[in-house]
C-alpha cells in the first residue's frame, strides 16, 4: 500500500485514479476502480443528463467506496452539473476551461475539487479556484491535451502549487508510469487509456482491440472527430486518438469536412454505433505500446500498485552508502 | 550512490550522463561532468575536426576519469570518426540516423558504442548494430528530437530491446527527473539542457541567461535555425528551441527563408558570433521550467544525484504493509 496526500484525502488503498474518459468510464468502471481501491471517476464528457442518470445511478449501486465524476468544463451546463451533485460523488473533476465559475457550488456540496490542467499557468488559476488536487496532464494522453509533455510538467506543477497536491496524467499504464509518478513528486496518476482496455468499459469490443493492437505512433492529435461530431473545441484544443481511415482521409482538409458535414454526420454516428473503428473514433494515449491485453479492472488496479511498489523498493534498493 | 548497469559499465558515482550537446558540450564541461563522477560526453554535432581536435584534448588533459564523444550519425565523415578514437573516448553516442555503419569500428577500438534512439523501431536497429547502451530521447528534449514523449517511451523502449540497458533522455533537469528515469525502467539520465546552464558549457552567456529565464512554452520545435544554417537534415527532423525573433520571423515561411539564405545567413552568423540571442539558436528542452540559476557541473552533479536518492527512499518509504 503506497500512501499520499491523495490516498489520505479519499482513503484509498491505492493512488490510483481512473481517468473520466466520457462515454468509456461508466459507473460500473468507475465503481470496480473504487472496488479495487483506488478512484473511479465517471466520464461525463459534454454532460448528457440521460447518461449520467443511468451511470451515476449503476456507481452509488455498486460501490460503497468514494467515487467522483467529471465533465468538460466550458461544456457545463448548471442544470447537469447540479444532476450530477445530486448523486453526492465524492470529487469532481474538471478539465478544458476556467473552473472558477462552478468551484463554489462543488465544493459546498462536500465534494472534493479536483482540477486536469495542461500546463503551469492554468495550474495556478485551478489553486485560486480552490482546487483540492490538481491533475497535470501531459500531451502524450489520450483524448484532449495541452503541448507539454508529462515528465517534465508534472515538477513544473509541482513547483507552481506546493503545497496543493498533484496527480500524474498521460502516457501513464503500468506501475512504472506510478512509480515515475511519485518520484516526480506527484501524488498518484491519473489513468485512461491503459482502462478503456478493460472488460468494465463502456465502448466496443472493437475499440478495445484496436487500443490492444496500437503502437504509440499509430497515435496522432486531430480535430477532424470533433468537427464531425459536432463539438466546438475553444482554443484550437484537439485530441489524440489512434489514426484510421476517417482520420487518414480528412486530417489537413478540415474546411472541407466541414462543407460536407450533413452526409458525414450520419454516416459517422452509424460507424460509431456499430463500433466500426475504420470511421469511429477510439482515442488513446502513447502509452498504447504498453498494453498488451483487455483486463479486469481489479486485476489492473492491484498489478499496477503491486509493480510501483516493487519499482520504488528495487530503485532505492539501488542506494548504496559511498 | 546509486548502482545502475551504466555506473557499472563506466565505474560511474552517479548513473547521470551529460548529454554532447554541438558546440556547447565543449572538453571542459565534459570533465567536469566525469570529475563529478558523471559520465562526460563531448558534442562532436556535424563534425568539425578542429573543434574536436582542440575539445577532445581538453578532456583528455582534464580527466583521468571515463568520458566520451558523440556525433550526429548522418553526418558522419569516417575521417572525423577515427580522429575522435583516436583519442580514445571510453564511450561514443551516435544520434540519428543508421548506425550499423560505424558500429564495428566504434567498439572495435574498445569503445562502448551508445546509440540514441526516438522510437522503439530505432531502438532494435541500435540493438541489432551491437549498441552496448540505449538512450531512449523524448520529444521534450532540447534540439533535434522524435516525436515520441519520455514517459511512454522508455518502458516501450526498455521491454523492446530488454535486457540491454537504456538511458531516459528528455525533459529531465533535476533529481526528480532522474528518479523517475529509474522507476521507469532505466539505468541513468542522459541531461542536455540543464549543463547548458553551467558555467563550464560553452556558448554565450546570454544563452544561458535565456535558458534560466524560459519557461517551457517558449520552447518549439522549428528547422528554420537549421535551413539558415545549411544542415540538410533528413526525413524533416527539426529541433526544439527557445523561440526568438528570428523564429517568429521565419518559423513557416521556410521557403522565402531560403529563398534570401545569402542575406540572412551572413546576419546569422554574426548573431551567432556576437551571443545575440534574438537572432542565433538556443536549443533547450521544455525542463526549462526547473531551470533556475547558471551553476556549476559539479554542484549540478551532486545535487541531481542527492536529491534522486532522497526521492527514491522517501518514495519508498510511501509503501506500508497492508
Amino acid at each position: 500500500m503506497i500512501v499520499t496526500a491523495l490516498t489520505e484525502m479519499f482513503g484509498l488503498k491505492h493512488p490510483i485514479v481512473l481517468a473520466p474518459m466520457g462515454g468509456v468510464s461508466g459507473g460500473h468502471l468507475a465503481a470496480m476502480v473504487s472496488n479495487a481501491g483506488g478512484l473511479g471517476l465517471v466520464g461525463g464528457g459534454y454532460g448528457n443528463a440521460e447518461w449520467l442518470r443511468t451511470e451515476l445511478g449503476r456507481v452509488t449501486a455498486e460501490t460503497q467506496r468514494p467515487w467522483g465524476v467529471g465533465l468538460i468544463t466550458w461544456a457545463i451546463d448548471p442544470k447537469v452539473l447540479d444532476l450530477a451533485l445530486s448523486y453526492r460523488p465524492h470529487a469532481f473533476l474538471l478539465s478544458f476551461g476556467d473552473p472558477r465559475p462552478y468551484a463554489a457550488k462543488i465544493k459546498t456540496a462536500g465534494c472534493k475539487l479536483i482540477c486536469q490542467v495542461q500546463d503551469v499557468a492554468q495550474a495556478r488559476i485551478a489553486r485560486e479556484a480552490g482546487a483540492d488536487l490538481i491533475v497535470a496532464e501531459g500531451a502524450e494522453a489520450g483524448g484532449h491535451g495541452g503541448s507539454r509533455a508529462t515528465l517534465p510538467l508534472v515538477p513544473a506543477v509541482v513547483d507552481a502549487v506546493d503545497p496543493l497536491p498533484v496527480i500524474a496524467s498521460g502516457g501513464i499504464a503500468d506501475g512504472r508510469g506510478l512509480a515515475a509518478a511519485l518520484a516526480l513528486g506527484a501524488h498518484g496518476a491519473l489513468i485512461g487509456t491503459r482502462f478503456y482496455a478493460t472488460t468494465e468499459a463502456l465502448g466496443h469490443e472493437s475499440a478495445k482491440r484496436r487500443i490492444v493492437a496500437a503502437r504509440a505512433e499509430d497515435t496522432g492529435r486531430t480535430s477532424v472527430f470533433d468537427i464531425v461530431r459536432g463539438y466546438a473545441w475553444p482554443d484550437a484544443i484537439d485530441g489524440r486518438a489512434i489514426r484510421n481511415r476517417f482520420c487518414e482521409r480528412w486530417h489537413g482538409r478540415e474546411g472541407e469536412l466541414t462543407a460536407t458535414l450533413e452526409t458525414e454526420r450520419v454516416a459517422y454516428q452509424a460507424a460509431a454505433r456499430d463500433g466500426d473503428c475504420d470511421t469511429a473514433v477510439v482515442w488513446a494515449g502513447e502509452g498504447v505500446d504498453l498494453i498488451h491485453e483487455v483486463e479486469s479492472a481489479a486485476t489492473l488496479v492491484a498489478r499496477i500498485a503491486a509493480d510501483a511498489e516493487a519499482l520504488l523498493k528495487r530503485s532505492a534498493a539501488r542506494i548504496v552508502a559511498t
